[in-house]
């Protein structure tokens, strides 16, 4: 590629004149003008980012930390941030840390080398310390679905339990009184406090909670497979099911459906996270969407304008609540 | 952050000194090296990877351009690349095009104006000419799913007219006779060649191909149902349907069971590019594999050789072709 040397030497200016033209400096001959612009096209002459990034000590890309960019969940994830990064003219760089410490550790060693001010994390790996700390070294670096004391402005989260809440409630709603709840065993927030959240529209509606209406399994089909079939084994009678989330869902239905069980007529299930998959699931499924699209948008703004010096606004939204999106897999109790 | 200078200061050093020793340069004194790296971890010095960049006049990231990050076959791709960046301790540099020239060409744009030298780049916007250019600019762009004449060794592709004749063959195979095509109505490579498949499979098994068993529509999930509306409305009967893609095969199986057309039993339909949703739609869809993740991979080793000045390799793979994944939607005509 063409270096600004080449493009002094064919205008037959100095470096120092070809740069100050192209940096659009003023009292440049117009005769120097147009020898360097005649220069910069016949060499497909670009100015290097990463040199203006450097003079100006400030990075031309925004960095974020997810799971798996394979996962659609943190493809949305990476869009939201992207469609922030493209208005203000900056790339993303993209790191995935597939929820492990250790590897999450590596990933935002990595972006923060990388010159990267501007960072959206999405970490489960990492504990509330070792963020705490990172928080303190890149002032603009924000959490998405984390709730870090220290760093309480810079965090934007789901309220959980008021989404896991509201699904069970429209449960209730259409006059289900047997309902089960299909739980994620991982020993995490998210995982307790949308077990909460069931727990507390029980005891609001006057149901009985009992734990042993509770069925565990890892976050995934396979996980929902699992605890249905415990579920089924159990002889109990249940007409509705409220999920940890669409992937537990999804492995709910199937296994359902492979028992024989007709859906939603026998049975009705609730999902949490209105995932990719979750209007192609048979039947629809109907869950509560987790606005990811708008918090990484937030999250990516929010870093920007920490990078920028600017304060966080008082009236910033920091806790996002799930909405209900209705489809087929929920109806009146029979 | 802490700069180099802030360390040579620390460590009562110049500045040539510490850079010394953070190079690892021989003939350094056991004092200067002690000194700067306590500096090193009081100040929490990170060498700058830009700088090191720019002084190696070589980029530490891989550009990839892709339609969408937030579609799953894109998050897929990205995670390919991905996986041979952080093997040789790179990262990736994420562009969206939304397959439109315009934004395509100014995400190019901005990926070598960051220095990118290594780029894998998954467009259908652009020109054969556009793309032609920016190859003779950039000796490492890799271009996944095109087919230049002139950068052939470069091209990474699909055999798309295999993967369809696969796929019909698969439903010869299975007795069916009366076998409609669900076409996408994109003016592109990949529609041309996968109607190719279906009419070089219905023509080798002596059954009559006829361009009104072709129903078009977009390659989405609505044009899946538009074009299976039409196909209902034809009044003609068919045992099996092939599908230009997924998304169109989800909108297909959608629009027979709303129209009380039981599946598989009574029609078998089969899809192309495994993508995310299609072991989760109702049957589960047979469909043919694109092999996204292992042509990124492929792709980003080849740029990375290419970067680093190596030659393709005569027995390299270009042409991927799709392989059969059997689920429940495809069965043998009773």
């Amino acid at each position: 590629m063409a270096t600004i040397k080449d493009v002094a030497k064919l205008a037959g200016v100095s470096v120092g004149t070809a740069s100050r033209v192209l940096n659009n400096s003023p009292q440049i001959s117009v005769h120097s003008y147009n020898a360097v612009h005649n220069a910069v096209r016949q060499l497909g002459y670009r100015k290097n980012a990463m040199a203006k990034a450097l003079v100006r000590s400030k990075s031309e890309t925004i960095g974020v930390l997810v799971s798996d960019v394979g996962v659609p969940f943190f493809g949305a994830l990476v869009k939201g941030v992207d469609n922030v990064a493209r208005q203000n003219g900056r790339h993303v760089l993209v790191a995935n840390g597939y929820h492990d410490a250790h590897q999450e550790k590596e990933m935002l060693e990595l972006l923060l080398s990388n010159g990267c001010k501007s960072i959206v994390v999405h970490s489960k790996g990492l504990s509330d310390d070792v963020l705490s700390r990172y928080c303190q070294e890149a002032p603009a670096l924000v959490l998405i679905n984390r709730h870090l004391p220290t760093a309480r402005e810079r965090c934007l989260y789901l309220n959980n339990f008021q989404g896991s809440l509201d699904a069970c409630n429209e449960l209730i709603a259409k006059g289900h009184r047997q309902i089960a709840y299909v739980c994620s065993n991982e020993d995490i927030p998210d995982a307790r406090e949308r077990l909460q959240g069931y727990k507390a529209a029980m005891d609001n509606a006057g149901l009985h909670f009992d734990i042993n209406n509770v069925y565990f399994g890892e976050p995934t089909d396979e996980g929902g497979r699992v605890a249905t079939t415990a579920l089924i084994h159990s002889g109990k009678r249940y007409s509705a099911i409220a999920t940890y989330n669409d992937s537990m869902a999804s492995g709910t239905l199937e296994c359902l459906q492979d028992n024989g069980i007709s859906l939603p007529r026998q049975i009705s299930v609730i999902g949490f996270d209105n995932e990719y998959i979750a209007g192609h699931l048979y039947p629809k499924l109907t869950t509560m969407a987790y606005p990811i699209s708008h918090m990484a948008t937030c999250a990516a703004q929010l870093a920007l304008d920490l990078e920028s010096g600017m304060p966080v606004k008082a009236d910033m939204t920091h806790e996002f609540k799930p909405t209900l999106v209705q489809r087929k897999s929920v109806i009146e109790r029979r």
